[in-house]
């Protein structure tokens, strides 16, 4: 029998849609996931999501390498705002990265409800399908949005995501948000940053002159692993 | 400077998304909003959402004209199931209805945290367009979903008003909900039966062999009222 895999449109969505048995890919594609997976690509040991502000400075001091950031500005303490571009191989390789945004990390939190989380990101989008498929589980895909509201880049990469999987003959996608992530992300992938040129959140990343993470942000296939959150703390999968 | 028109996808959102100075457009396509407007256009006196079913009873046992379903079933002591077709002339005309359903009544309680509660489907889109137009605030397009999940149905209406609304040119869309359902419109618009056959809804309504809603939620502009919320009762504009 084929396993299912959802689409939860919000946060605020998540608590009536999830099962405790799904594997959870969280997808927060400007920029958290992104930036994750770009991360781990160039060798970071591990990463620790942190949802409190306070909580990063106290890591901060503790000596740690820091990346927070709230309302596109770098916490003044930080190390790093959360853009990808920050994770260089001669930056982050072998360390452990503490990594504190509002949106994405709370998410990741949230979806800790599930059996595994996972992260997602075009950057592994194919191993992530890959290692999916393996997993003798069924799928939810979570997009973080903005402030518990619809975001469109994280629900088209959903779309590119329930494509892969639904190609392996594995899965069946039935659920609406499912469907409609499909029907925009078929209408996005001949031209993806042209499509995303008007979500809202492309706009933020214009306003604080951060344009540089969106291209990176929609770079296909550049990591072969799969952020797996373990005790709090993400590792490396392949 | 031009009105602002958002789409909200889930009743669990709309906490974070609302403003008080908007108006609310609830849809509820399959099929509470539908319904509304066509007991409206057969000339019901006025219409009062009921969420409890023990109330929608007491209404029943007060003499009251009842429509009432849980999970594809007419309540026993109801006259009607919530389906559009039991409202016809005949048997609305000048009366009072009790309307009673899980999803759709929910979402109108909800919404009345608004300035304004109107009902919005196909059946009232043109006259409906109009009437924003008319009022001097910004809108919000409320879609009830499925247990607080997105649904496909709603979600491509939303995007048939937001699209009459834009072509006035006295609104602007720019929230990423919107433009998703402009998107989901442009794919169905041309065979809109065709692309909903895919809806979660629509296959539960074959469950309950309840087909014969399905064509008659999809008729545009059979009636030319507005279906607004005063005092907890829906009563006819125009």
């Amino acid at each position: 029998m084929k396993r299912k895999v959802e689409v939860c449109f919000s946060p605020a969505i998540f608590g009536t849609q999830h099962r405790d048995d799904q594997v959870v890919v969280v997808v927060d594609i400007f920029r958290a996931s992104s930036a994750i997976c770009y991360a781990f690509a160039n060798g970071v040991q591990e990463i620790i999501p942190i949802e409190d502000v306070e909580e990063a400075r106290r890591y901060k001091e503790d000596g740690y390498l820091v990346a927070c950031e709230r309302k596109g500005i770098k916490a003044d303490f930080a190390d790093f705002d959360i853009g990808p571009e920050n994770f260089t191989p001669d930056v982050v390789l072998g360390k452990t990265l503490i990594y504190s945004t509002a949106n994405g990390t709370k998410t990741i939190q949230k979806a800790a409800l599930c059996k595994r989380v996972v992260i997602g990101s075009y950057l592994n989008l194919t191993a992530l399908a890959n290692w999916l498929v393996r997993q003798d589980s069924d799928v939810i895909i979570l997009c973080s949005g903005w402030k518990n509201r619809f975001c469109l880049e994280d629900s088209v990469f959903a779309g590119a995501l329930v494509e892969q999987l639904l190609r392996t003959d594995r899965f069946t996608a039935k659920c609406d948000s499912a469907l409609a992530s499909l029907d925009l992300w078929a209408m996005a992938e001949n031209d993806l940053l042209g499509y995303i040129e008007k979500a809202s959140q492309r706009g933020r990343l214009r306003n604080y002159k951060m344009d540089s993470s969106i291209k990176l942000c929609h770079t296909l296939d550049l990591a072969k692993i799969i952020p797996v959150l373990k005790s709090g703390k993400l590792v490396a999968e392949s």
